[in-house]
């Protein structure tokens, strides 16, 4: 299969105009709010969203250009490969993160857990469902020994092109 | 921003060649054998999760054609807004599920946890880590009523174009 092409469903608004100082985890940004609008067309999909707490918002990485398939992730100061972290330079620039709803009105999901940039394209939000998801033991591998400092990281420009 | 393009790091191998009798979530189908395989160039992007007991596999539903924003999901007979559900037919097809790695060798990843059909594209890898991910109290909305039958349930033919 060749090339996907996806279109943005909307935009997500945050209080970050540049990349550094954006949290680099949506739990380290668990106090800060941001806002998914939605292309008028899709507003009728956020229809029963509002019963759920937490959502992961799907989107692009538009600030990434190119990629490295080791990198240096925050946290850390040894090279891992690259699907072993959430750095945003991936041979797909998808970012993945979980957040809290706060409301939605109209075609805007208002939420808090804010680390992406502003301006950055939606392309799919999904319910999160802890039934639909991870079971037996968990391991973390190399950020087992960084876990403690994610909630105070924020991003630098290393992963800037 | 318009049009956004991305071209699958791999291909996810599974023994199910058809939609139907796929489990409709991971946890749906934790006893099944994946494999998730790269294309030899993105090999080295695996190193460092062998570390990591899960990861979220980020993938394109290939058999999804078109969309609607109200669909009625598997365990249920309302309709319900499509960012609300996991359905396929959504307006960017992009799938999103959290499996047990079973093993890494060379440019393949075997995992458990397979709710996709055999030949998806794949786009995505990233480790799950539980305190990058949701705080707070959990509510999922519609679904309350009908998560016990997650581990039950087999997808059949309505999200088929």
């Amino acid at each position: 299969m060749g090339r996907i092409v996806y279109e943005p469903i909307g935009t997500i608004h945050t209080p970050f105009k540049t990349p550094e100082g954006v949290p680099i985890q949506s739990s380290g940004g668990k106090d800060i709010e941001g806002i998914a609008e939605l292309h008028e067309e899709f507003q009728q999909g956020l229809s029963d969203l509002d019963g759920f707490s937490h959502v992961y918002l799907i989107y692009h990485f538009h600030l990434a250009e190119g990629y490295s398939l080791k990198v240096v992730p925050f946290m850390d100061s040894s090279e891992r490969g690259v699907f072993a972290t959430r750095a945003p330079r991936r041979p797909n620039s998808i970012g993945l993160s979980l957040v809290r709803v706060k409301a939605i009105d109209g075609n805007r999901l208002y939420f808090v857990g804010v680390d992406m940039v502003d301006g950055t394209p939606l392309l799919d939000i999904k319910p999160y469902v802890p039934g639909f998801e991870a079971y037996g033991d968990i391991r973390i591998g190399w950020l087992k020994r960084h876990i403690h400092k994610v909630k105070h990281f924020k991003a630098d420009d290393r992963f800037r092109a």
